[in-house]
């Protein structure tokens, strides 16, 4: 190649979250059995798809049509459909256009931050799922600024924090929320989400809600969709159907904007985001043709019901019972499907270690863990994986100088979630005894 | 907002292709009725789904899995159906690792063309495929880099012009290729594809060749897939299922790596786009579960044969009557389903025009063709809409200075082609010489 | 042109300081007598040369050597006086290689923001002169990143302001301060300087001073060089003749760094400053040759104690008369020869004005102060101009909301400067009244 | 440093032209004398500057105002008789306002590359003088674009090879002429120069003459400044005293620009250059306000015509001498005072070399020229420093493929001049055959 054909460094980046799987399978050829707690595909952990979702899905394809392009934007009844939910809500108006569907929120994070101008950054929150740390700090070509989620408070953003970033830094134009959050399963209660808009009004900001998640909450709390609160503020809402159907196989999500009218820079960027989908067409037909019948189906609220009952009851399982750890820090999950805990400042260490049989995962995970640069919760997570096949991600892989694990409470079988979280939290005590 | 958002110029993009679409539905509500000629997707032009393909894919719907996220590369069979299929051609050799899928070849292109760097610039054909063009220079943040397919030789690329960009351009890193080719419907000679790829060994550059209609040739024509002659060049061939099956409101193309093994700064690149993927999770899972079923299965060949001897008795209709309008160059299509026609030079004014009745079509079309840097034939294909209903696209929006319009070879029936056809004809020289 | 050669919106930047004075010129045309209050150079408001000054110069000026280039770094010569004069202070200890010498300030405060790569941000006080915010702000494509000083409270820097910024933008890598400074005159009580010191080092941050001023002190107010309390963090410190000697024709300044043996990244970037220079072979020979014997001249100490003293003067002159305007905002200044005055909030409005005798100066004030975005304080800057002949440079021009005027301590005549002030005075009142 | 300063890899730049010194330095601690016939400084090549002009210079320092600021333009009194010069010419019509002075040409040449967008190439040629193509290469962060000049034809530019490079690659906004040459001493005939313009004219470009040497011709050969053959194409003329009064010690030199009034885009580009010098203040007082008086000297004439009948004896010398050695493109030089020589194709490699006594000097050498990437003509200019202590410049430093060195022709003793060339010559023949 007569050029280099990339900036130096791009090459190397790497998504821990993905990385583990790649070590896990190779232990797995090694004969390991592996415990599965890192990936939040509900159906990979055994989620069935209902009869009667399969059967829309399929007389949909009947049809000729939903094998053909849609409308940029996406399918218009669907987006009709939509923006009523959204207009019921009482708050932000919109109407058909102000939505665009994507193929799946990926594609759609990745354009919400690769369409900002360079110097413009997002303050986004601590730990963060990492498709808007990487979308963020690629856009920018520097590291992220963020907030702080409070392991010592249930994981609710420090509003402080929030705020004096926005102040002391103008070059953040706006503050992402995911809510309820991955990784931490914290959900925000309605009145911080106000006073977060607050902050954004009053400096001239607009949000970025990811609320895949948001109708996954338990334990009797309650949150509000941004809609609901937002104002005229200029906001984009982050929405899918990968994680509530389940279907993330699909690829399908969308974005709804909100006050664009008010705005005239914000209505630049919304069309510079609507041009870059415009580019490549369209996005899934398929899932938007079904998205009003499944949602409408008289079976849908049972069935989510069912699901979110049985997050509420892992997610208390695996409270009581890392709960007691001595050396984490532990808050009860109370939406999405994911569990964040952190060790202890300092706790961890470089030389801790577990025994792992069989020389040729031995010396994969040293190699693995040994680098000068390894953070002590990848070290930790690989050699909890190694010895007991239950395989976390590192928290410190969530831009967060916080060390621990993220878990999910994906797994369908009492008992064996019980076992799983048992060995967990002896081996954990074992590892930092070591 | 406190800062801009976007930079300078970035709000103003537009896409003739898919913005004569608003206008031609506005014109719709004013009760002019529309012959869609300008977009590619055979589904929405009346092509029907064979009940066979559509059993397989709603078979492959009742499987839970079908509703999963598939690997961030792909779904490992189908990338090893793949592989073995281009390993069988006699050429590159490849493993299922050098293939990626996307959503659709938009988000393939997208990443090819993101991921360089900015000084790094892909040399691509002149009239080109606008999502290349947009890919390639969104990327750069400067115009495009062309070779010149020629209008008076069957649109084949000049290849001294290929060359002569190439020796004195250092910054030229690939070449694009889009063979059979869109918008001209041009099929490459393999000894032209051979020399153009002598080219790029000669000065260490790597070649891009959009494949996605190779299977759509007629006229007894023939070329060869890049990687039956690409020898040990690096280059990245993008293929997909939207138009064969025809599929594209699926989303699914993927990009095949030829001699990743062979350049260190290639293999980097590569290494860059599978990020891109990675950070998005994975792609559309339903297609590529059934591409092998459906490629394989005993209708397919005919079901494509039968397609393809309509487009080329469309092809033949198309050429029969436009090749004899005075003032036109006119080549036989033999790929793909586009027709690309160019005015001879100087021919076209900002003067001429056709009868629009009713005053708000009227209004509506001066209005768009009245500024001062309106190209001429942006000009005539809004007069033509208008007073027709025939609706094709500007040639000069494919990144050519080349004055013309696009239409596609979709129509199924054939009297109602033939009709448009000689409307046309009758009133491009109505509107020469008015 | 066949492209555009500069980005949009480059060449529309304007320098206020220097824009005034076309404008000043202009109304001289018209008859009006200039008071030039607003120009920086000592020489151009009649500061006599000594005759033992222009003796070492004019003898340099005979030896051929004096003609020719120098090294890269500058003079060795002069590097080794300069580099024992600051090890002499007790505080970071440098040798001559750890100087480089710039065709003036302006020179190499272009060169020490220019180097910075664009993701990098310093901060710097508000207000600020003009070269460093535009520096940094070139450098940086957006806009600046600043600490207040406080007109309340003696220009004194917020040090929490200071610290918040630092703490809140992970992007700030450096603090800029100007000690004693330009605009406001404010001298940096010692404390503070080890103040900022402390969050440099707490931060892991490095430090640009700009010394030009720094023997230029009164009102037995004292500072140190940054020399005296860096430490072990890594600094450069500016220092050059224009202001001192005076001699700002020479364009000779040159930088300082401290501690570059202490930090690899400091290093780097110390070597892309030098690189810089290099390409431009080398700066000013003749100033660099005699600089020694200047500052070592018996004369020397007495010359610039006279010019102190009178500064001093000037000073206390134009505290008591502008002190006791209602509406201002006013402090002794301590150092350098400039003092800025704001308004207090929200008295400057867009309707004030004085009367101007004749019809075409009255028309041009108009129309460069009656666009929507113009400053009310640049309003009241070209009415002053136009009506009294007092030059002076709005405040707003030095990176600050603030609103006020800048004038200069340099006029020779006392008389004359009273009566200029008590003008100023008097139709300042009659300005906010009018 | 909390983050890296620069961008990776901008540290390492070298300057081949001015490391060597550092090196010959080495060698001279170590005992040997060095020749230097690397650097273009006449005055440390032992010209002397007349007494008539040392007292034009003193005297204009017993002047206060000479100590002062000048306008950012430059000494206005000084652009007017430079306009008047260039207007006599009878070719292009300038006033003062079309002048703009700088710190030295280093400063200009800066400015005029790196206020061009990063995406806007200019064309510069190969070989060419390093501050040129480090301006020009830092402003695009790519590698340079370049023309040939040919050591077999008179180092005359291949006027093919311009117009390929302007007519293939779309990025290239200028071309950049250095008449008369610098590393080769060629002189553009007058019909070159109007052939460029033509092509410059006709691509809608803008030319870039540095024309230092423009009055140091000889051999009987003509050339004619830019501005005479310019007619309306944008041009920008570099001219300076740093090489014929001779004053490079001064740092003075100015840019002229052509035809500002005939584009838009031309204009918007002089001001952002105006604006970055504004932003200096502005340039040296000294130089500007005795230019007038040296120029027009009943003296100067004489003067200068004796130092050009020098250069030009040194240059027949050169081209005696090392014309007849086997195996170099010797070509005679016609104007200004250095001289390139290329050995021809393949001779050099990477074993030859020359006896070094003296461990410590042989180690130092093997040190710099035994990596892997060191050209074969770096390999050569140390051995022969080291061997003979003549200090030459690689050719591949300056931009080129070529191999060879560059010499200068300012020796003001013939007879040591005639015994460097000897040594040279006998000591390339031994290299080669070595």
């Amino acid at each position: 190649m007569r050029n280099t054909l990339v900036n130096p460094g791009v090459g190397e980046l790497t998504y821990e979250i993905r990385n583990i799987v790649t070590v896990a399978e190779k232990l797995q050829v090694h004969g390991l059995q592996i415990n599965w707690e890192n990936i939040g595909d509900p159906v990979a952990k055994g989620e069935t798809i209902p009869q009667w979702m399969k059967e829309i899905v399929t007389k949909a394809l009947m049809l000729d049509e939903t094998y053909g392009y849609c409308h940029t934007r996406g399918v218009l009844e669907t987006r009709r459909f939509i923006s009523e939910q959204t207009n019921d809500i009482g708050g932000a108006q919109i109407n058909p256009d102000d939505i665009i569907f994507f193929n799946g929120l990926g594609d759609a994070i990745a354009k919400v931050y690769g369409n900002l101008k360079r110097e413009t950054r997002i303050l986004i929150p601590s730990p963060t799922y990492t498709t808007h740390s990487t979308g963020e700090t690629a856009h920018a070509n520097a590291g992220p600024v963020t907030y702080r989620l409070q392991p010592e408070n249930n994981w609710y953003p420090d509003l402080e924090d929030v705020k004096n970033h926005v102040k002391y830094n103008p070059s953040i134009c706006g503050i992402t929320i995911v809510n309820p959050d991955n990784p931490t399963g914290m959900v925000l209660p309605e009145h911080m989400l106000r006073e977060i808009v607050t902050i954004a009004g009053e400096y001239g900001l607009f949000l970025i809600a990811d609320e895949i998640y948001n109708n996954i909450i338990y334990n009797g709390q309650r949150t509000v969709p941004l809609a609901a609160v937002i104002g005229d503020v200029p906001a984009v809402a982050m929405r899918g159907i990968s994680k509530e159907f389940p279907w993330p196989g699909a690829r399908c999500g969308w974005l709804e904007f909100y006050n664009t009218g008010k705005d005239q820079r914000f209505r630049e960027y919304v069309n510079s985001i609507l041009n870059s989908k415009m580019n490549e067409v369209c996005s899934t037909t398929l899932p938007q043709k079904t998205l009003p019948l499944i949602f409408t189906h008289p079976e849908y609220r049972n069935y989510l019901g069912e699901r979110v009952a049985r997050y509420e009851k892992m997610s208390n399982i695996a409270y009581d019972i890392l709960g007691k750890v001595p050396g984490l820090l532990v808050n009860r999950t109370n939406g999405a499907f994911y569990m964040a805990v952190a060790f202890k400042d300092g706790l961890l260490t470089n030389r801790q270690s577990l025994p792992i049989p069989g020389r040729e995962i031995r010396e994969l995970v040293e190699n693995i863990t040994g680098g000068g640069g390894v953070p002590p919760d990848k070290r930790f997570v690989y050699y909890m994986l190694a010895h007991t096949g239950i395989c976390t991600v590192p928290l410190s892989s969530f831009s967060t100088p916080l060390q621990g694990f993220r878990i999910t409470l994906l797994e369908k079988d009492e008992s064996e979630f019980r076992k799983v979280l048992r060995t967990l939290a002896q081996k954990i005590t074992e590892y930092l005894d070591s």
